[in-house]
């Protein structure tokens, strides 16, 4: 786990610092016509992290993983141009647990080098009254314990 | 209507062939490294000319329009490689009326220079059974009277 | 043109921020598990502002509009969730002219209602030295013609 | 490698027919409102197949493995639908080698399931001429030894 005050110093391009993992791999249909592979395919990429950590710490929280949470903010920094053929590995660690808001830290590698980093803010969501709701005890507990 | 007789005989490359329409974007992610667009989204263009058919004739017949529907095959002709930015139209035709599928044309245009063709083959499906089903009369009359 | 002293006031939510326009179709196979447009969807519809945005203004600057820029940093928020089917449009404006890079605000609307926005860094890039180059001063006139 | 009068008796189901494999995963974009991958992944899985058996036998051939060759039919029937998260894996074969065209077969497998098949015919294309080539001595020998 990152303790707050040393956040800031933290180097998100290093592998160590992630804590959920998964392995993709790069389509020709990702290429665009210079022949990189296009940011849409980078972002489905960094999606696929994020569904994967759902899937693995909050399936015990609620039936639907993917019901009940909102992705309001998505930033990402391209470092990199990728390349056909080739899998890619992106790492997801829970930065900070908010009020109704949690972030992700994502970072996308090609053997050790960082080829693109991400931030994303997702919101605790009520369908019904269609409102940001605070993150419950479990879900708290879930993802501070994601984080170590 | 084309009747049966004749459909041998038919130049699908034609739009007045079709009864139905739909238009679409090419995208610049829909590019590849040989500045074409990719078979992915022409193949997605033709989608969207079906999902539009079933939304115009078939909301009617069941509420969920997708459900009941599977489709087994789909074959398609590359004529000519697409151009970006660009808008095509796909027009859509139901051939044939199986006992548990229907035959469905469609003719993808640039102006009034056809692009490409395919055909689909759609299963009547049920999922408890997990089988084929016959198309009922109901069903039956949708289809023949979209062929008008 | 947006005033360096007022941008932290202007709204990017409201249409008449933005100078240039595209306008794209929502496709079925945009459509997640929930029924919702995923982001990859709504990422591509701003890429295709952009890549308008250089065709519109920088044909004349080079022969090969893309070369020679690298999109370094992608930031969205996703404000309201897009319905298929239907068509969206994108603003795109030149929020800020840096000494190698320049900074472009984005915003998707459905409507009058906006339901993305963006902001997108691009640096020019040097392909034979792979460095950061200085935008020169043809650039530079063209990025605040774009602005007005 | 297939002869010619046992081609019709063939199963294009079994793995052990396929001569050339990748792998590949499946994205949570991948799927569909029904939370099924789409068509369109599956046969962007098939392309995958295809550019990696002109990566591995035709490099030899010519610079571009991709230059010279033009899709002109893709035909492909769906037998099970895909489940996310999972990967699949996709062979392919040289059926047929014509005058100035071949005929791959391509078989997608999740464990030894057969979830769809192929059959996708090339043309050889003079650029310059706009026009079907024939297949020359080099590329037949490359594709004959290919079917073994």
């Amino acid at each position: 786990m990152i303790k707050d005050r040393t956040k800031a110093e933290v180097n998100f391009k290093i592998r160590g610092v992630y804590t959920d993992w998964v392995t993709n791999n790069i389509r020709y249909s990702d290429l665009d016509p210079n022949g990189h592979v296009n940011n849409g395919a980078i972002n489905a990429f960094f999606e696929d992290g994020r569904v994967q950590f759902r899937a693995d710490h909050l399936s015990g929280y609620s039936e639907d993983i993917l019901a009940g949470f909102v992705l309001v903010k998505f930033s990402v920094e391209y470092l990199r141009a990728l390349k056909y053929p080739g899998s890619v590995e992106v790492g997801t660690l829970v930065l900070n647990i908010g009020r109704t808001s949690y972030l992700l830290k994502q970072g996308l590698f090609c053997d050790n080098e960082c080829m693109a980093s991400a931030e994303v803010v997702t919101v605790c969501f009520n369908k019904e009254t269609q409102r940001a709701e605070l993150i419950d005890d479990d879900l708290r507990e879930i993802l501070e314990k994601a984080q170590k």
